[in-house]
């Protein structure tokens, strides 16, 4: 694969059809939502072209059995054992699958935990429907983000019901070791919590090793709904396709209620998609993930070089820079002149988390070339400031 | 194209993909769910596979402009005119939309009316979220179904809120005419209800013209939504793609409110499907619609000569039979009776209102050959139990 021959004029299509490159304006280096600038594996593009020579009318219930079997070997290759297709519930996406999960698990009025900075659907989700945000900082440290257990325990009230968890951890890219899971488990357990797991980034890890939070005990596993889906790890953003997976056929068929109408059935192209990257794409993901690994550490010297003012830690997984600029000169208006300055569009921190202004979120996948000129384009404005 | 060359040992392919051909046993001819058996347009299938040339992330928010250009022109050509992209939310799916329109346009204990027999979905958002459904059935009459525009008037009351209509009406094949809807609209606006009309079936009519409600007056377009999608028309129910059409945006902010999250983003394939359907399917579907008005007019030719006992209508629009037993000996037990001892897998009628056992909706969207197989297999079943 060509990781370096990315050009923004291709990639800014003349068709309109990207939403990340056609957001900003034209002389804006798009680094913004999660999706990658390489094309996809060729088995996906074969198998969407082999599935359109069959028809494409309503699809199974459950959704294609042989997707499901390959899920189901995926999470065992995680270490999540003993599941069967009756445990897993395909939702169009995974944002689907994060909503669901909160109406199903907690009522309005209820509170419920989540380590902050975080993926913004999860804060949407408790806003919009009227359940209470409990927020539980990661804390930087020296070797990077970590979990404040005592405040998490100080967070805990009667009205408590649920801890939503995001491992690999976006924005962070932290990938959450057994014994803080094992904390995070136990602290679960004795509370009576449900747990959501978002691990939408499993596969997109380049230390330590992915950990189903589900697959630490029988017990947790019943108090857990795992989510996860294709679309980071085989860039299908514009497909769809996610899954709920739970030991808990209760939880799923909560899920199943409260999605029911509003959710619509997974896309047959999407599900073909998937099992073609589950089946044929493997070797196309260890080339992607290799990139990106070198993109990462560029990220990591550029930064301690050039950019020593701006917080960052390595991410551990993910293709995602989580930079601090609140203790540069560019402060709250980092994400403003940085896109009109820098002309590099990023995510702006806030959404993250309340606290997260002059912060953002940098999407490192692309070309080589590209994150390099990017990087250039901020440090030329950050040091004009200072 | 080959209508007549299907074969129940190609339609139920080996994969498990067809919903509608997996469900009952093999012996089983299954006319049930709609979708056609037929394949899609080869223009539609050329433009998924074109569309896999460019990358496959998160497409624009409001998707891809080009649809949304052509969705006005065909809305226009029904007589819906002066639309933008802003009167345009485009969905997953149809249900979905359904979902989001009573959801955002009533309250629960509300009363929202309908026409019966009606799509399910109608019938399960409304107990589901715990509207009141108030039904006003329509009255077959000999020259075809009626409204009962009398017993409508009786259904009001103070916390009645919204009408659903269902035009082309899914499952009785109506049609409605001008001065029909030109009454409802009437008695909408008198009442001061919200509409939803869901005309997913508006090119599928062999007599009469269909006629948005929307597009009546500038009054009743102000407390109306339009929903529609390709999935009929033009086969593709496995794709999904829907959209919510209104002249008030403030229906479509309040739709947009209620589904978000839940809802997932519009698949660009699915996108990419939907528009070259309207750019380049029209041949195709003037085929199509040939093709099943001579499956419609050989059912209604075998039920006067074969089954006068069994309550018929010929279907205005739609590729469906709404079959009344409920006079035959078979009578409550006809989705029964017919499945285990005709081998014809239909629709069971209580799903369109719980007055409607004993009927049954049969879907001609197949070869001729199968469908008098069907018809034969059904009357040999009623006769002998005669």
């Amino acid at each position: 694969m060509q990781f370096d021959e990315l050009s923004p004029r291709t990639l800014r299509d003349p068709y309109g059809y990207s939403g990340k490159w056609h957001f900003y304006p034209e002389d804006v280096l798009p680094m913004w939502v999660a999706d990658m600038d390489f094309p996809i594996s060729p088995a996906i593009t074969q198998a969407i072209v082999e599935r359109l020579q069959e028809r494409v009318g309503y699809p199974q219930m459950k959704g294609d059995y042989r997707l499901l079997e390959r899920i189901i070997q995926q999470q065992s290759q995680h270490g999540l054992e003993g599941l069967t297709p009756e445990n897993l519930l395909l939702t169009t996406s995974v944002v689907p699958a994060i909503y669901a999960s909160v109406l199903a698990l907690s009522s309005p009025g209820d509170e419920v935990i989540t380590q902050v900075p975080v993926y913004p659907p999860f804060l949407n989700v408790l806003s919009e429907h009227h359940r209470v945000a409990r927020h539980n900082p990661l804390q930087p440290t020296p070797s990077g983000w970590e979990i404040d257990f005592e405040q998490l325990e100080r967070l805990v009230t009667p009205r408590t019901r649920m801890l939503l968890l995001c491992n690999p951890q976006n924005p962070t890219g932290r990938v959450f070791r057994r014994d803080e899971l094992e904390q995070l488990a136990e602290f679960a357990l004795r509370h009576r919590l449900w747990v959501m797991s978002d691990e939408l980034w499993a596969d997109l890890i380049y230390e330590g090793q992915h950990i189903p939070i589900a697959s630490l005990s029988p017990e947790i596993a019943q108090r857990t709904v795992t989510l996860t889906g294709p679309c980071k790890s085989y860039n299908t953003a514009g497909l769809g396709g996610g899954v709920a997976i739970s030991h808990n056929k209760q939880i799923l068929s909560a899920l199943a209620q409260v999605s029911k109408g509003l959710g619509g059935h997974p896309n047959v192209l999407a599900m073909a998609a998937w099992r073609a990257a589950l089946e044929h794409a493997q070797d196309w993901l260890q080339q992607v993930r290799a990139y990106l690994k070198g993109n990462r550490d560029l990220i990591t010297r550029f930064m301690q070089q050039h950019l020593p003012q701006v917080g960052y830690r390595p991410p551990q997984g993910t293709y995602l820079a989580w930079l601090d600029f609140s203790q540069t000169p560019l402060a709250q208006a980092a994400h403003r002149v940085i896109l009109e300055q820098a002309k590099v569009g990023l995510n702006d921190g806030r959404m993250f988390g309340p606290q997260y202004q002059g912060w953002l979120r940098l999407n490192f996948a692309t070309s080589r070339q590209l994150v390099q000129e990017a990087l250039e384009r901020i440090a030329r404005v950050v040091q004009a400031v200072d």
